[in-house]
């Protein structure tokens, strides 16, 4: 007899039927043995009169995998509103040993036990709640590619083993590669701009690796980035539309097709447009001065609570939780970056229900500046790990653009989740490297 | 003026238009100056009269980012069958060196000169032709997407920075993580087989790592890999349909959508039926015996020789150039595969235009026989690295199986390139890291 999916279930209303799952819960009510079988799929609930069919369950836990036949029945109470009846059970694999968490709970990612969660997350993932996140990440990631591909932008997979930091700094990953010195990527960046010399528009999802020495909930080791790059444009008001038109396409997408997953999550409700409000750093300074009394305007960068705030603002006023910040501070730029006019850096910043996503930045694409900034940021472009990026300078790369971010950090802001371990499946931070 | 792409000229002709793109080709022809500019799309050939125009090329070499003006005109020697007249050129980024290989040859992979390819990498790519075999595979991991979404499977990203090496063995990458020692996995098995238990049907594209010490066409130390498992099986045989499935799909819509630039890679034509044959190792030991008249029913697995033949004798024969090997010895087992009859493995390989592209075992789902095999080969199922993996059988893992294959190869093969190397952007190994 041919599987019967959970969510298949209902239509077989009235037939026998075969269904294969793990046991999900096992209550006594009434006299009757209830039980719940867990697919891919979903919930089936069933139903145990037989007393030899009862005794076959004795001792076994959550987790024993089971063949069930039985009858579907139509059951107002049960999930997918069907049930079975008249259950002959099999036990394919024996489970006597009780889960060390439960899980057939809500949700609950208080920070107390956190470390809890991710030292038994190999089973708390079987979680119907949890696992939900990580498809609707799945999706997220579906969803982004169609994008892209429609865009015209071609995949790479680039070296994540390479010669040295891209973006410098002391956060890297270092490792023995046959007696030379080899550091992980912490970004595709070089390889990403070089590869708009061959196919202009290009993107890349794989992961990224930063030895961050933080403890906190934003700080992991390795995250998955969306790396995207354009050439061809005018400025990096180009790159900006791309990249709001990616986020709303995949967000108003997923909230369209996915909408009761992310509802029974928790997640907010989507507040977006199609163009999302500009506004520049200076006039958010100025209107968080007036809104809040409080004057950053010395800062190089938005405070946590500007970026709260203006995301806030923009939603009421705007009717968008998505909100670019314009007019960047040179300060804030790397290498690699065009400087703008009077101070500013050709960036933007995409913010998005009150936290940073992505930086939008036009590329110094002329040769002789880029080498001279590098030169300045006391990088030399003649080492090894950059003597092939600046060919594709001196060879010719037209005004190009792009931007990263973190799947993971979408993932956690589009659920509304409180740290973005929760959006990845086994974590990485200073402290934990396994499971 | 709106650019036009390459691939849209055609439907533009008797208009003036604006093009964008890099020189790359220029030619006196019969006092006319001919000049080929390429974008993401393709060629576009323009004609300049205009001695003033033709002044502005001056000393200006391949890779000069471009913007033309003009006027398109039906031209049947033109690449796309059109032409640019009465151009006016704007020069965006001028390029005065003359680029280090040409880029305007065709494929020339000759072993002699693969270490100056890769060398210029950054610049040979913007050959057509190489550009060609990304593009190509870009499509490649687009269709396996596809077709895996379609069949129920859940994208996942798994950690490259773990606690043990999970295949053992001594050819793994090993790094300082915070004072502890961290190995950058060799590949997802231990995750993949731990998220059947959340989804059943997952799978991951990824980089994995092996610190190879060969110096050959095969090795390299960075692949991509597709890792694929699936749970819920009746034995190995039914991940030998999936894969069959996979790889028929993804190749038959290949051939189908990308014939054209296939054929001009010099891709072999594809032979290929829905149920690819099935033969034990016994039995093409035997045939291969009987045809070469060469013994070698004493190895252990088939030889180099034998996997060319079996695939040409299917293609020939069966109408199949990939084809099923079966009754792989126990001597080949991993310690989380499962043991068949009769000293084989639970476990096919699948072969494919001479060479053995994927092995697709059932795995070893039963918490104490598991055990007991982890403990034969050495591995200690309470470290660090294995505590999860054992405790996700321990609380219910059902019949499983899967299947790694690596990108790189498969695109090599499809293409029909001599080295593995030329299907990877940037390539690494034991000689090579960067660019």
């Amino acid at each position: 007899m041919e599987r019967v999916l959970a969510r298949d279930l209902k239509t077989h209303s009235g037939s026998k039927v075969m269904v294969e799952g793990w046991l999900h819960k096992k209550r006594l009510l009434g006299g009757l043995t209830f039980i719940n079988i867990r697919d891919r799929s979903g919930l089936i609930q069933a139903v145990i009169k037989d007393k030899n069919e009862v005794e076959k369950l004795r001792g076994l836990q959550v987790g024993t995998v089971l063949r069930l036949t039985g009858s579907a029945v139509d059951e107002e109470r049960a999930p997918g509103q069907v049930e079975l009846h008249d259950v002959n059970i099999e036990v394919i694999v024996a489970v006597t040993e009780e889960p060390p968490i439960e899980i057939d709970k809500p949700l609950s990612h208080k920070s107390d036990n956190l470390e809890t969660l991710f030292d038994y997350r190999a089973l708390g993932l079987r979680n119907l709640q949890e696992a939900k996140i990580f498809k609707l990440r799945s999706e997220l990631l579906r969803y982004i590619r169609d994008f892209l591909y429609e865009q015209d932008f071609v995949e790479i997979n680039t070296p994540k083993l390479v010669a040295g930091a891209a973006e410098g700094g002391a956060e890297v990953f270092k490792l023995d590669y046959f007696g030379k010195e080899a550091t992980l990527a912490q970004s595709p960046q070089l390889y990403k701009q070089i590869m708009v010399g061959v196919f202009e528009r290009v993107f890349e999802i794989a992961p990224a690796f930063r030895a961050e020495l933080s403890a906190t909930t934003r700080h992991v080791s390795e995250v998955t980035m969306l790396d995207v790059e354009m050439g061809f444009i005018s400025d990096h008001s180009e790159v900006m539309d791309l990249l709001q038109n990616l986020v709303f396409n995949v967000l108003t997408r997923l909230y369209k097709e996915r909408g009761e997953e992310l509802k029974s999550l928790g997640a907010p409700d989507l507040t977006l447009k199609a163009d999302f409000p500009r506004y520049s750093m200076k006039q958010i300074h100025e209107m968080y001065h007036k809104e809040t009394g409080k004057d950053v305007s010395k800062e190089i960068d938005l405070t946590p609570d500007e970026e709260k705030w203006i995301c806030e603002y923009s939603r009421k006023n705007d009717g968008c939780e998505a909100v670019f910040a314009t007019g960047l501070p040179e300060s804030k730029m790397k290498f690699y970056h065009m400087k703008g006019e009077e101070g500013t850096a050709r960036s933007a910043d995409l913010l998005f229900r009150g936290v940073e996503i992505a930086t939008v930045p036009q590329r110094e694409h002329r040769y002789g500046e880029l080498v001279s900034q590098m030169k300045k940021a006391g990088v030399d472009p003649s080492s090894p790990g950059f003597s092939a990026y600046v060919s594709a300078f001196r060879h010719g790369l037209p005004p190009h653009g792009g931007f990263g971010f973190g799947i993971d950090r979408l993932t956690e802001k589009v659920i509304g989740l409180d740290n973005v371990k929760e959006a990845i499946l086994f974590p990485r931070d200073i402290n934990r490297l396994s499971p």
